[in-house]
Formats: C-alpha cells, sequence, structure tokens
C-alpha cells in the first residue's frame, strides 16, 4: 500500500457536485471518464499526490445508485496504490480478507483494480489499483 | 488543500481493528492517542504520505459513538493538510461552506484543526489541518 491514491465519492449529480468540490479545492476537476462496465460517471480532483473521484450511477443498476439509495451520498471507498496488484491480493487472502476480484479487472483513470469486502475491513470499502504501464 | 493527511475510520474496538488493519498494511500502527475532549482514543497507520486514523469512543456521548449507533463501524471523515488553517477557513466560508469551528482547535497528533459540516459538502465529513511547529 504505497499511498492513498484516491477516495471516492458518491454524489447524485457530477453536475452539481464538480463546482461545489472545484470550490472546495479551489480549482476545477481535471478528467471525467465515463466506467460502462461499472454504470458510473467520474470526475477527478487532485490533491497533492491524491485524487477525489466523484462517483455518479449512470443507471439505477449501478453500484453507486444502490449505495445513495442506502446510505446517500458520501465516501464510498478509499483506494490504495500498490505496485503489484496480483501478490497484494494473493497476501490479503491468505490475510483472511474477502477479495471481491481475485482476477483484477479494469477501472478508470488507466488501473487495474480489485476490491476487498467492506465486511472484512470493519465496513470500510477498500480498492487496491495498480497503474497499468 | 495539499494532500490527504489521513482518513478517520470509526472502530467499536482499537483492540480488535489495529491487528486487522495491520495484516491490511503489513506493518503494525506507529501511534496511539487520546484526545479526551473528542471522547475518542485514535492509533494511526502510514500510508507513505498519508495516514489512517482508527477511532474508538471513549465515552457514549463521544461523536464516534453517535456515529457507530447511526451508521456502523466505517470512513467517519477526510481530512486535508492546509499550510495556513486561519485563511483556509476564511477562503472556505466565503465559498458558502458551513465551518464548524471559526477558531481552529487542537486535535490529535500535534495538528490545529477545523471541520466542515458535511451537508455543504455532499455528506462528507472533512477536516483541515494544520501541523503546529
Amino acid at each position: 500500500m504505497e499511498k492513498i491514491e484516491h477516495i471516492g465519492i458518491a454524489v447524485k449529480s457530477l453536475e452539481t457536485s464538480n463546482p461545489l468540490f472545484a470550490a472546495l479545492f479551489g480549482k476545477p476537476h481535471y478528467k471525467v471518464e465515463e466506467v460502462a462496465s461499472e454504470g458510473v460517471k467520474t470526475s477527478f480532483f487532485q490533491s497533492g499526490p491524491n485524487k477525489i473521484e466523484l462517483l455518479e450511477a449512470t443507471n439505477p443498476d449501478s453500484p453507486i445508485a444502490k449505495f445513495i439509495e442506502k446510505k446517500g451520498e458520501g465516501i464510498h471507498h478509499i483506494a490504495f496504490a500498490v505496485s503489484d496488484i496480483v501478490s497484494e491480493i494473493a497476501r490479503l487472502k491468505d490475510e483472511g480478507f474477502v477479495v471481491l476480484n481475485e482476477t483484477p479487472k479494469k477501472g478508470a483513470d488507466n488501473k487495474l483494480v480489485a476490491f476487498l469486502h467492506p465486511k472484512s475491513t470493519n465496513g470500510v470499502l477498500i480498492e487496491l489499483c495498480q497503474e497499468i504501464d
């Protein structure tokens, strides 16, 4: 776990939340990206070595739509940067964590990603992500 | 906002959660600190330039006890490092954010801190923190 790569925040509307977070950071988002496989549209803000990823659902079955329905807008996950996601998945499985993606999948922002089930991590949805070369 | 200084995670028991996060990070927490004024005991883990702060309530009136009662264990707040907390509070008030501590207060880990009300930040409790010289 080299650093917090980003924090994912579930929002109802990027149109509303982008200006809000731009005011917070004193600068606009630098990227918008849709991840069709996850049913989300994302926007990214930079904060030094870290990023904030706003997540808006693009359909009612999206995990983000379900999260907002259940818990309201707010922090959805923490993503940690790892240099070797395959070995990190193996290590965490050995430690007893429930890995939701035994084979990493393609995420936003040119990353291979895998999630840990929040039941095994004190209610925190944790993403591992490795930059794709 | 220079970086994510730390993420605060509300837990029921540091005794249970410290080994869990040590397994996650592959290394133990490096510090335990009680903040009596907030009714919390904290432990810190390092992840590169960022920290994870576990928060256990030390009494039933602690904000952490109330958070867990309402939402269960999980991510409680994001803290951003700022170099001048007084001017940052003024800037954010001007932008329309609801600042809960107009005068910064002493927090854990040798910091001056102030919080923004989550109602003004998409449900995210945001802490500003400045290292005390």
